[in-house]
């Protein structure tokens, strides 16, 4: 059993549900059991949500929910009644209906369970079922939506649900590369990846795949199989340990541009200094990324940290007084940064890389603003006109472009 | 308690969606608890239905009515955050969260059962219910459509269902005219109409109201108010009994344009000939209106019958062999025909009025091509080209641009 997942993009017109129900046929065909779980059509999502705001300043998020979910719900009866049309019975499920129990908190519901009664008994009557992907309902009946890369986490959690062999997510893109293609000409598509690391890609910009879903298929087990919809090569496969011939211990390049960073000056060294910066940023919802804070010298340190440059001067204005209140120096901040990281699992278990990776960026007369690491990425703050000629030399310096050389033939 | 229903016009927009609002939040205000049904925006179920023949030759009823359900459940939660925005506490619900439990038929399934637990629920708690129109579930949550005219079903079944006051359909026209206004601009608003009378009116052409919905109102005594969205004045009840003041004998006067009329001659008189000729007719879904057959004459009769313009060449082909199959002489076919119908309560029962009509018409120089009956309705089958004259004729004869004489002044 097969658990296909189709996104937007591949579901954005008739033209294109064709193609993905001529290929649901062919995995059947093959010999498999599908069951799909689609997206809302191309834009369809952004314009629901602006006919919202044309009526409500603060559209309450119940009932943004039961708004948005019809993206979904409009997508796999038109699938369903597609594949008829080609020939194969299909019944479409709306996300309640296949059994997505989630939780109250609307707009960004987990999924607490997944009951597929109707999804197996749609199967067992030689049915394909299609699943509108993204939503649920609570134990009261009441519609949610599951946020973010809402679809691809149904999708992984029917499979598990389900016990299929493998979820696909059919995508725009070949699968997991080493670097973003349109700054790394030379990069290249990986065959497997470990949940982790694509979990580190997906934080640092790489953006394929939600970690929610990625998640979800670390815990229960399940393959994922990260593929174009528009051609059969294969993409790339989640699992949990990567094969031999692809142990690379640098897997990837990812770069992600429009950075700022803020640097707190001469902050006190006392406990609670840095929540109190902190929380009213959260509160205001700036998530904040990298954060720096070295070693302090006579009682006082420098705390730096990046957020997305569009909230920068809304982080300044709420950082300022904070800063004043606990005693600090001052608050610098800068913009037109980026942040190159190389990601691998076990990669700062091998010595040298971070030295190798400081040393290229060294001999390409790239400076380095910050560094932070984790147990499997290295990230490198950088200037933002920096950020392509980085990661084409660290792409270059570690070889990704090149199968690595105990790959068999 | 009101139930307001608001048809596809009135929220065809954000504008009109918040005008929408504010007529509910203004029924509020002065004093009642208000119930809201809404339609699709604007063409949005025309469009469901476009893209569904875009992906599939023969769209299973199943998915049709999954697919085309979005519209209402689109307006629904808009309108409830809409209401929000204005400062009204409301909730939206789906018309099978609403307790519209519905026969398995789909795209025509029929109501079996409402039970408005979650309204009710809604209402105590403070919030205005506002529930997505012409959809149900069956037993075992499957979705189901309710077939035209279904938002007003939903609404006056609601009404009945909760023991509301009055059902008010909101509508792009004023309410219930003595007569088309762009045929006859005399044409007089009546302010009370009866059950049986409008539905007469629906079933010959001033479409206002869907026969359905009327039936279960007449059914369950549940008074509908049809009245326009543009303004406050009161429009058109619809009740039981109408009062004294409106009782003119001939309440209106309907025009239907694009008739044919097919006749087959020489039909032998015995039984099961008229069953043999309507039934692949009724197979092919075509709809027999006025059927005309005169005493026989040695053993044979001539058996006419009009349909939609559009539809009498495929009439004919399916009657031809039928009628060479049961003997008949033949088929005369005739198109460019209209009907005329005056519309009244017990109007048979008042001497004069059909020989009234005829002598009207006659005196206009317009032949009757052929006459049906009813209870409360006399139908006159006309060329095309008179049917607007004899519309104005019979309205200044039967002087229903005046309020009755003996109305209070």
């Amino acid at each position: 059993m097969i658990v296909q997942k189709y996104g937007g993009t591949s579901v954005a017109n008739a033209v294109r549900i064709k193609r993905v129900c001529r290929r649901i046929a062919e995995t059947i065909r093959a010999g498999h059991q599908v069951v799909a779980v689609v997206s809302a059509m191309g834009h369809t999502t952004d314009r629901l949500i602006e006919l919202a705001g044309r009526v409500s300043g603060d559209p309450p998020l119940r009932e943004l929910d039961m708004l948005v979910a019809n993206g979904e719900t409009i997508t796999a009866p038109l699938v369903a009644m597609c594949l008829q049309d080609q020939g194969l019975p299909a019944i479409s499920l709306t996300g309640p209906q296949a059994g997505v129990r989630t939780s109250d908190h609307h707009s960004k519901a987990r999924i607490k369970e997944i009951r597929p009664t109707r999804v197996l008994e749609a199967l067992e009557r030689g049915l394909v079922p299609v699943v509108a992907g993204f939503q649920g309902a609570t134990e009261d009946f009441e519609i949610t939506t599951l946020g973010r890369g809402g679809s691809d986490t149904t999708a992984v959690a029917l499979a598990a649900a389900l016990g299929a062999e493998v979820c696909e997510i059919y995508t725009d893109v070949d699968g997991i590369l080493t670097a973003d293609p349109r700054v790394v000409p030379s990069a290249r598509l990986l065959h497997h990846i470990a949940y982790e690391e694509i979990l580190e890609l997906a934080a640092v910009g790489a953006r394929v795949m939600h970690p929610r879903a990625v998640e979800i298929g670390e815990l229960y087990g399940v393959r994922i199989h990260v593929r174009s919809s528009f051609h059969k090569r294969p993409g790339t496969m989640i699992v949990s340990a990567v094969p031999m011939e692809d142990r690379n211990r640098v897997r990837g390049v990812a770069t992600e541009l429009g950075v700022a960073k803020l640097t707190v000056l001469g902050v006190p060294d006392r406990p609670g200094v840095a929540a109190a910066i902190f929380e009213p940023l959260s509160g205001a919802g700036i998530s904040v990324d990298v954060i720096v804070q070295n070693v302090s010298t006579h009682g006082h340190t420098d705390l730096t940290f990046t957020v997305n440059e569009a909230e920068a001067s809304k982080s300044l204005k709420l950082v300022e007084p904070v800063a004043e209140e606990v005693g600090a120096g001052g608050v610098s901040h800068a913009g037109s940064l980026a942040k190159v990281s190389l990601v691998g699992t076990g990669m700062l278990g091998t010595p040298g890389i971070a030295a190798r990776m400081f040393r290229t960026l060294a001999e390409s007369g790239i400076n380095i603003e910050m560094i932070s690491t984790s147990e499997i990425r290295i990230t490198c703050i950088v200037k933002r006109e920096h950020a392509e000629p980085a990661a084409r030399a660290l792409h270059a310096a570690f070889q990704l472009d090149q199968v690595p050389a105990t790959a068999p033939a």
